[in-house]
């Protein structure tokens, strides 16, 4: 494809200059994308909510949280201290003598980023991939999502405004809206693209990794891509807390039409009355609630077709479900279960629904419920719901699910996703391709970038984050000390 | 492979155990198996020179560098810091109300590791892989190289005592010594695998990458593969120094026989009467080198062949060689050049001739020796022999050669790699399959862990690293502060 040659062209010449400017440089210029997209607030609302079904509350709340994203990689990057430096000095009374190294992170080139179906802003043409790509010092080149084209189309405006304000090459950033799956497989191709990052479907994940495999020089895929998020009820909880356990999880499973990455798709208790009780309560709570439109007509028929899927399964039985849709591309939220017996041989129930749909597994006893977590794939959350008493009586549960995700929560919802320097929104496959890195957080640009060992460098040949007098003033691991102090 | 299936079963159920040791522990069972090898130093000696024909005071070096690897690991991971804590406490007042995140690296699972054919004891059963992700808490199985078994199992007896003195679960670590390719497949594609490490061949790694592809769910692998480490030498410094240049190179070219992942393939300069002195004086030296054993067989073969084929294609022209082989086994030290022109038009010229061979590449101007440099793969090490005045006037050239390797180099010779945190024994393709990882160094651990992030988490269930006092007095990341204090 010759224009995606040309466009990757243009980001590797356009990386050139950006990946040289120093940091603060880079954090006003992500500060100065926040601020036009913020400018822009109304029509940007306006524009996605025509196109996603989402309510203007929610993409309120998405375009605080991406303009809030971008200022955390700017603080990031203006500390500095991320880059990892690490000098060791040289010592010419050794034998043979010590060379004088010094190590650092740079940014590794050319990222790809494709926009996701389900958050037109946060995840999408200037999301969390764009921004920790960009903080890193690489240049971008966005796919937009065809779902949301036109929200891309102006978002792109905002970050082409910044781009000419603060003086940045021009291609720092550049928006690529031809259709299809050839576009995608062309970019990551390309040899000039060093990293990709894609939110979405299992199915689309793999076959980016496919065709990354397929290069000559392979490079990074982070993918994140498929969660179930297991939520396991303990049995003394479930006979305290369940009336507030239904009704929180009902509206964690409704959330958005359950249209999150984080959505509680499986339900694990050990089977007793109370655990009875809890699932009538909760399918109560589902019945309860309001069909709303889906993001697009393609997710909505996967939701009834994935659904359909797992309920015509030997053993599914459907609780209960709420109203019939009165429009087209309304999602009916719903509640099933199913023996742990059933649900251990069939990989059917482990795929996901990504709708407002929870699988309740119902163990026979602890050793069940044991074997469960144990077959469970990778996964991005899974959260353990139970008392003090609970998890003395069953610290071996609370350990298996420690090795299952790359976040663990005790008593809350898994949805919702702080973003800051401790978040892992990440986990083991097919959570992500990489359970190494995270999407979201200060850690996100990590993924972009290479460590580089400078030996016997004179100290003005060397980047200013290695020079001697720390003219950054950040932390770094001197002669095996962390310290702000020159190196004397 | 019922075999490989109970091995890694053993590791898992071992990995369980010792991922929950504190570091402490897991430093002084490190710091036990480099005791245990120094207690069998002699009869390694022994046995590592009749397999592989490596003189004592090299293999004596080499268990220094194993040993005080094993040590700086325990170090490392002792002091604690490197698991990367950082901590965001709750906010009940805002809305939504905060969570407290917490977050730190974890070992991952256990990990194969490949031994390596040219460092018997620093790359392979006890070598830097292994010692990496022992420190990170991974159990791990080795796959003994075949041209050092004998060694490989005397090193494994080491560990085993150590298993044994500290109490560590038996299966910690394993030794594989079934040869052929389907047992390294089979320990590649083992579903309990969670990493694996390997220095070999471009072919081996490719091998290897493929196996992880065709798993149902991808894991990291980290091969160390095909480097040239292109020097350049720039115009002053060839003016003014050719003699010295000529002795260092030629002494860096033939040391060990070539048989170093960092040994300097390929010579680049422009061409110059002061070149072709220099080019003149190294051939000289290189003839007076005497030529010596290799590792094994099929090393000297493959060095023999690629020599062949390197020196067969057009335009190639060999300067001078050594003195022919007197027994069987030895290497004859050899180099060539041939034009810019015809390096740029032919990729045969950029493949790997592991051994004491260097190809000068000549350019007529300084424009080709850049197309030379933009052409050029993922390298380990890339250096540069310079003036100040010749970095003064090319420092579009030092650019260059910054974008293509792990480790820049000024004024020195590549092959010599520290042992220590700010090196880097890593690059793009295909001199590693992630450049985003070094296998040398502290920071080798980080392959064999996953951030996992704990939400809403009571201090008595945290691991210690993210407790509230901090009881490992490690430096954290608390509410976006760099801090050993604990949490108030």
């Amino acid at each position: 494809m010759q224009e995606i040659n040309t466009i990757m062209e243009q980001s590797q010449a356009a990386f050139r200059t950006y990946s040289q400017l120093p940091a603060a440089v880079r954090a006003q210029f992500l500060e100065t994308v926040a601020a036009e997209i913020e400018a822009r607030r109304e029509q940007l609302v306006t524009i996605a909510g025509a196109e996603t079904n989402l309510p203007a509350a929610r993409l309120n709340n998405e375009i605080n949280r991406t303009n809030n994203q971008l200022k955390m990689f700017a603080a990031y990057i203006r500390e500095g201290s991320w880059v990892e430096a690490a000098i060791d000095t040289a010592d010419a009374a050794r034998v043979p003598a010590k060379p004088d190294t010094r190590k650092m992170l740079l940014p590794a080139g050319p990222v790809v980023v494709f926009g996701a179906s389900n958050f037109p802003f946060a995840f999408s043409t200037a999301g969390g991939d764009t921004a920790s790509a960009l903080a890193a010092g690489c240049t971008v080149v966005v796919k937009a999502h065809s779902a949301h084209s036109g929200t891309s189309r102006e978002v792109f405006t905002a970050i082409l405004k910044a781009i000419a304000a603060c003086g940045m090459p021009e291609h720092t950033v550049q928006h690529v809206e031809i259709p299809g799956h050839a576009t995608g497989k062309a970019l990551v191709a390309h040899p000039l693209t060093t990293g990709v990052g894609f939110t979405g479907s299992l199915q689309g994940g793999k076959a980016l990794l496919e065709y990354a495999a397929g290069r000559e020089n392979p490079i990074p895929v982070f993918a994140e891509m498929s969660s179930i998020n297991p939520v396991v009820f303990y049995p003394d909880t479930l006979s305290q807390n369940a009336d507030t356990l239904a009704k929180s999880y009902a509206a964690s499973i409704t959330l958005g039409m359950g249209q999150f990455c984080t959505n509680p798709g499986l339900l694990l208790a050990i089977g007793s009355e109370a655990t009875d009780n809890f699932l009538r309560l909760l399918a109560d709570e589902i019945e309860k609630t309001i069909p709303q439109k889906m993001l697009h007509s393609g997710i909505h028929a996967s939701y009834v077709r994935t659904m359909e899927t797992v309920l015509s399964q030997d053993g599914t039985v459907l609780l209960k479900t709420a109203a019939q849709p009165a429009q087209e591309l309304e999602a009916t939220p719903a509640v099933a279960r199913v023996n742990a017996a059933q649900f251990l041989q069939n990989p059917h129930l482990q795929e996901e629904v990504f709708g407002p749909f929870s699988l309740a597994v119902i163990c026979e006893d602890k050793t069940a419920l044991k074997q469960v977590l144990a077959t469970l794939k990778g996964q991005l959350t899974t959260t353990a719901m139970a008392t003090p008493a609970d998890l003395e009586t069953h610290a071996d549960i609370l350990a298996l699910q420690t090795t299952l995700a790359g976040r663990i929560i005790l008593n809350d919802v898994p949805t919702g996703v702080e973003v800051n320097a401790s978040m892992v929104h990440g986990g083991p496959f097919p959570a992500t391709t990489d359970a190494r890195f995270t999407s979201v957080g200060t850690t996100a640009a990590r993924r972009w970038v290479r460590p580089v060992c400078f030996q016997g460098f004179t100290d003005a040949l060397l980047p200013e984050a290695l020079r001697n007098s720390n003219p950054l003033g950040i932390l770094r691991i001197v002669n095996n000390e962390w310290t702000k102090s020159p190196v004397v």
